[in-house]
């Protein structure tokens, strides 16, 4: 397979999109998430793991709010995984993941997930590469787990922007009274650092193919939104599933 | 690699073994035991990991209470795995049991493990050979994952006693006030797919090596558990662990 490299693929939705047709796409695909999701909790047979990915600013906080917002929370849960606490990191680093994968029946969201044990800690090399391949063998196997041991099926997003857009959303960051709580002092330092996040995410993209990446074009949010529901509703009504009917 | 056979493995103790020497060695051990838990949990950079597994009345419960009872418990852990919940169910099997894997600096006592899901489950037929081969593959990655990533080492006991001496066991179960407690009425309908049970036992001894077992043959408590005590000693003596002085 040829090798990914993010710098030749697009951010932008494809050329000509229409993006009001995009947006009512969008919304008829959610009500159709409702119903499936229904489903899914009912029938209890699939779980379904949603790993979300990209750099700060890339809108993940936005596209887990518009996409999953209007399903049940009782079938949906969203973790956010933030920097590993002490007791965290006395395990090893897929502990702290493996707790929160979806039980069958579920939609788990991770808002940032284990990869970035072989990203943000790359960059800053707190681990070498030998460790780091090592990890990604383990993201591998672990994966591997969660898909033929539980039904699990994992979609993964890699919401992919440009350098550009991430500093222009940085910067109404600080402008934009709603969304100053979200700026940390660190980000435009961690920004310089483009480069280097571009190099391990490729790598990730690369070698963490245990289940496939879906690498989604978001500068727009709209069209992310979009891939994002239209992935899930194409893995869900693929699965055939049907109401169980009463217990015997 | 010559393939384990139990049958051609003896259950006592090895001829001319001397019983009160070799209870006088185990004291030993563990008061060198107590001390090196002690400079485990002060260092906290390994994390071990003790799995025992045997047949109903193998002794799993007195060998965890003579060789661990004098240790430390802030630093020692037991977790005896029972049926699973439907909660554990609606997962993967290796859910429930990462979440008690010791945090480095501490030592962790499985009671039954992981392996009851390609044991148990195997003789009953709930489950079939291709998915309990599939489960012993994830078995091996999951604990290359401890051991890799974790500084984890793990010794896994296989505590090793004949037919005979099991039917011995279980009588007195009936019999002993204060053993009667352990007598469960399915014991002897169990006790009666002993060759079953070896031959999925074999599957396990043979295909999980990723980490070798020790099969401890158990006919006699006070030799099963020297054996233990001293694999764990000779573990962490091995380690050349150091008290880590002040903090800088």
């Amino acid at each position: 397979m040829a090798k990914i490299r993010l710098a030749d693929i697009s951010t932008l939705p494809p050329k000509k999109t229409d993006k009001n047709k995009i947006i009512a796409a969008t919304e008829k695909l959610i009500v159709q998430l409702d119903e499936l999701q229904n489903l899914l909790y009912a029938q209890s047979k699939y779980a379904i793991l949603i790993v979300i990915q990209g750099m700060d600013a890339a809108g993940k906080d936005g596209a887990i709010r518009h996409v999953f917002g209007k399903l049940n929370p009782q079938g949906v849960q969203v973790t956010s995984f933030k920097e590993p606490t002490a007791l965290e990191l006395s395990h090893d680093f897929l502990w702290r993941i493996h707790q929160h994968t979806p039980a069958r029946g579920m939609i788990h969201i991770f808002n940032r997930s284990h990869y970035e044990d072989v990203l943000v800690t790359r960059v800053h090399k707190l681990i070498n590469n030998k460790l780091a391949f090592k990890r990604m063998d383990a993201i591998n196997d672990f994966e591997r787990l969660l898909v033929e041991h539980n039904h699990t099926h994992i979609l993964k997003f890699y919401l992919h922007i440009s350098h550009k857009e991430q500093l222009k959303r940085l910067d109404e960051r600080i402008k934009d009274p709603q969304k100053q709580w979200k700026y940390n002092e660190k980000d435009f330092e961690e920004s310089k650092l483009w480069p280097e996040y571009m190099e391990v995410y490729e790598d990730c993209l690369n070698n963490c193919n245990e289940v496939p990446w879906i690498i989604t074009p978001s500068d727009a949010h709209w069209y992310k939104e979009y891939i994002i529901a239209k992935n899930l509703y194409e893995l869900l009504s693929g699965l055939k599933m049907q109401y169980p009917g009463l217990k015997k």
